[in-house]
């Protein structure tokens, strides 16, 4: 009964439907129907123009919109615990030629525009000291948490006073317009989004993420640099139909709820070993290595996680799209035994 | 009836049915039982240890193997139209962190210890001038014309002898072997090679190329290298299936097989009109703009090809390993008929 | 008795003085006085309003100019044997983060807005192709070709046609000047160049070189650029003060007019043995390796160079500001007694 | 009377002789007999072998360093406060092709090996999380501290246990040796030291620093790289002018003597008014507004610096080689009046 993580999950029937059936084009590249389709497919889920890119990972979407943002010599503000800052294997320098990742705290992994100013603001205007040239968010958070559209926006007006970039880690995207119940749009270009990493992968595609600029200039760009990073794969329409197969319908929202409504019966468990509210489809708990220990005898797999000051020891746990509710009512009622 | 290219041709059955059988697995990034057996598996194939890792493309393979081979500051031989300096966006330029493409000329985009020798070693030994460090050669070559063993060879002594190393570009190198009728091994490994980017998008594959180092150095350094160019997916057991279905068991050689019998009935109806042999799975043949308008008049699309001296016009056709048997003796028979 | 090259020779005393005058101040890195007149210095100097940037050397001059003008995925035309392709190390594609010179040929290391043409206009415009985004010539060339006031604008008119950049590598810029005798900005701004690299260490300066944007903007992103390859200097009051006393004044064009007239005495004693017309300060000479010993056996010191077709061997002359008379007049007797 | 900075202060007479000595040499690049001796002249100094390269800037020595002691994915560990963190433009993504700066806090601006192992020993040894590759030191530090010799040899075992490179950025090495009364050898070479940039330009050198490799293998390979970046200069003999003038003799020593003496001056005008200890030749104190705007009537320049907690304002003055004793005596007498 496996709780590691939402990213190996199986492939949505579906979504692979949707790839058997594209096997019939031949068009190479992102010259068939289906690549063809995703900017008016993206236009309509955002309700307004914009323009999208098929990679086969959120650290290549993440990377290609910071490129896109970022000169070499800019630095782009995440949160200290951001993906792209700990977890990309130093991605973010390839992609950019160089540019500095500068990091804020903040609770929850959130970030803030009180935190970044005070960050950028004692930064001198002069070319000794890197300029802060975009913001990266992670929606929802790599603690789970969400953004309200409030949050987003006043980031936006932040970023815009600012003159900076606004991109959106949105590897769980879904999981957050799920739990807002808001459209897609009033977190992303309604609020100042430049650019946003839609994540599949992790809802249920197989090795499609879609990159969407709300800056049709910045896509144009960033064409060029998706072939010059090796992500312009000749079969595309593989990718396409995957990202497709999510958007076109419910079905990337129906698998968020699914994941999201798992994650709240096992918080629900939890009582105050919950160490965030539970927003999306990841549970971070208090627990002492005696019970992480009673759980995996009991066959529970999750990963330890760094205790908090006063905490015994914690743990993450993911539900993922598939979660089998059986899996999931046995791990809820093996936290609430402990 | 298309003949454009092999590089957007249906996926092979097995190939799904490997991708399917992967979904149960959950295990991410190439932590998976089928990733796992890489390594094994093409040490089997050639016949001696190397390493192997998935990418999804060949420009993400080619230009790995090239950055584990060349400083930034190096160089790395290739010919004039190799698809490393043509037909890749700058991706070489963008994995090496800026090494010179050093192109050289030779018939049917072969290249010789003799070409690379008259350009290399004129170059001063000193700091102003870039120094090469590598050597790439694509079989089959970009006009569909395959390196002997011996050919293989040659090259691997000369890069020793000048502590080069030596990568093959094998986008079609099942039908380099199908051709040759030799073992994987023998114009590899043996002959010197340092690093092959194994092809199988082109042969029935959908999305993984692998990239074998006979250098298992090269390839540990290459895994972080992999993941900072975006190319670790999480989901990575489904290219892991791609390949082991391709190469456990004999359906690389018998999907290249295939391309390369379409190629060699076409080849028979064009006679004096072919530029090149046909060694591989490509025909390049001399049509003058009114043949290549009535070949289409019939239904058979291909791509126009730069026009060699003292001939009126001239095409590309591409076979690939499904290639409609019908439509192959329907353009021999087009051909002859011209 | 030395005539290897000009790119050691010995400092002019009135750069010695400038250098002295400039101790007593105190201010860092480039908010000195007289790196705050250097905007003004040039602008009189080509009669139209650019910002000037002090550099070290050449190749950081020319490298910041390529990287200013085109972006990592794209290209520069370039002749074959320009000092950036032939001579720098590889440092465009580090300064560019990876974009590729494109080398043409031409009579006397000259581009011509034909073979330019015939170079990229093949270019597919897709993002598998490097895209041409600048031009880069060599004022006098390589081979000591001085390009007239037309061919520049013909260059010009060609590179805004075509949305190119117009670089100038002007390490020998004082010496074409002085050869056609026409204001500095007949051959550049008012001719289309965008940036000019204006040489002042291979004519009598010591470590100062002078970037010089006739487009602002991109002379404020390279002042950052500047900083990041560790070029801003924190006395930079030093490099300004060696060209201020360069430009303010005739200095430039004097030393220049003086190395000038030593390669003309020389060429006069050439003859036929001219490889090409002598019109800055390089004298490219036919000369069979025995009658190169015999120059070296009466105490002159010069570099062979590659021999051209039907020649026996030849050589390369170079002279100075400060080219000593005695020496030029033996050097051409001694030609003339071959 | 200016306090500002030691970076841009007049050049030192013998300084100025020996460059005016390199004049008559006409070798180019590194090929001249001053340039020569510098590996000897260091072997020297530091009692044993080690290769020494000449650039014009601090940040080009630091960045040459940190690119020959760290791939592109790798990181270096340094000080939150450290001049390459902050201060740099950064130039260390540039010079190491986005290598990622791992920043640690410490008194006084100093590294020490626990606070390395805080950062570091959490760092999953996976490609997912960029790992270190070398340590950077400051010495003296930013804030006029000085590592002991057994603090240098703790960061030298625990770099070598931990197979890191030890990088010593000594803009003001020179102060820290005359602090300490040690040999230059015993906290570099003998406490474990990689690479050092050996500071001249503040210490009464002009556009001179060098960079020491104890490893002769990263200089020879640094020597393309320093190409690269364009800092090979053709008059590379003035460079090497300026740093034989310091070291060839005592100059270094003794200018960085005079700083310090200046600095202790006025430090004992400060009594509790001090923020650090006075090492070095930088002096740190606590200010009210009030008080700075009094010093500053009087005739006193100098930065402003952020306030630690609890004091009013605080601000930094800097002594150098050349500080004018009277200068010196009248602030120590107007901060004591305060």
């Amino acid at each position: 009964m496996k709780f590691f993580s939402d990213n190996a999950a199986a492939v949505h029937p579906r979504v692979w439907e949707a790839m058997q059936a594209a096997d019939s084009s031949d068009n190479a590249y992102d010259g068939d129907a289906l690549s063809a389709r995703l900017d008016s497919a993206f236009s309509d889920l955002f309700g307004t123009d914009c323009a999208a890119l098929w990679v086969a990972t959120g650290t290549a979407a993440n990377c290609l919109a910071l490129a896109a943002m970022c000169p070499p010599h800019g630095g782009v503000v995440c949160h200290r615990e951001a993906h792209i800052e700990m977890d990309e294997g130093g991605a973010p320098g390839f992609f950019t030629h160089g540019a500095k990742l500068m990091p804020v705290d903040g609770e929850g992994a959130k970030v803030t525009p009180q935190a970044i100013a005070a960050l950028t603001t004692p930064i001198r205007n002069d070319v000794h000291q890197v300029q802060p040239h975009a913001i990266s968010i992670t929606q929802a958070t790599e603690y789970g948490q969400v953004y309200s559209a409030g949050e987003v926006a006043a980031l936006g007006t932040f970023a815009r006073e600012r003159e900076l970039g606004l991109h959106m880690d949105g590897a769980r995207f879904a999981n957050a317009v799920a739990h807002l119940g808001c459209t897609p749009g009033e977190i992303t270009a309604q609020a100042g989004v430049t650019a946003l990493s839609f994540g599949c992968v992790k809802n249920g595609g197989m090795n499609a993420e879609a990159l969407v600029f709300f800056d049709p200039e910045l896509a144009a760009l960033t064409r060029y640099r998706r072939k010059r990073s090796g992500h312009l794969q000749s079969k595309g329409r593989f990718l396409a139909a995957q990202i497709l197969a999510m958007i076109e319908g419910e079905l990337w929202l129906d698998n968020a709820r699914a994941a999201n409504a798992a994650a709240q019966e096992i918080a629900r468990a939890c009582g105050n070993r919950l160490l965030h509210p539970v927003q999306a489809n990841e549970i971070f708990v208090a627990l002492s290595p005696a019970e992480a220990a009673a759980l995996r005898a009991q066959g529970f797999d999750f990963y330890d996680w760094p205790a908090p000051e006063g905490r015994p020891g914690a743990a993450r746990l993911v539900t993922a799209w598939n979660s089998d509710p059986g899996h999931v009512a046995a791990l809820a009622q093996a936290i609430t035994r402990l």
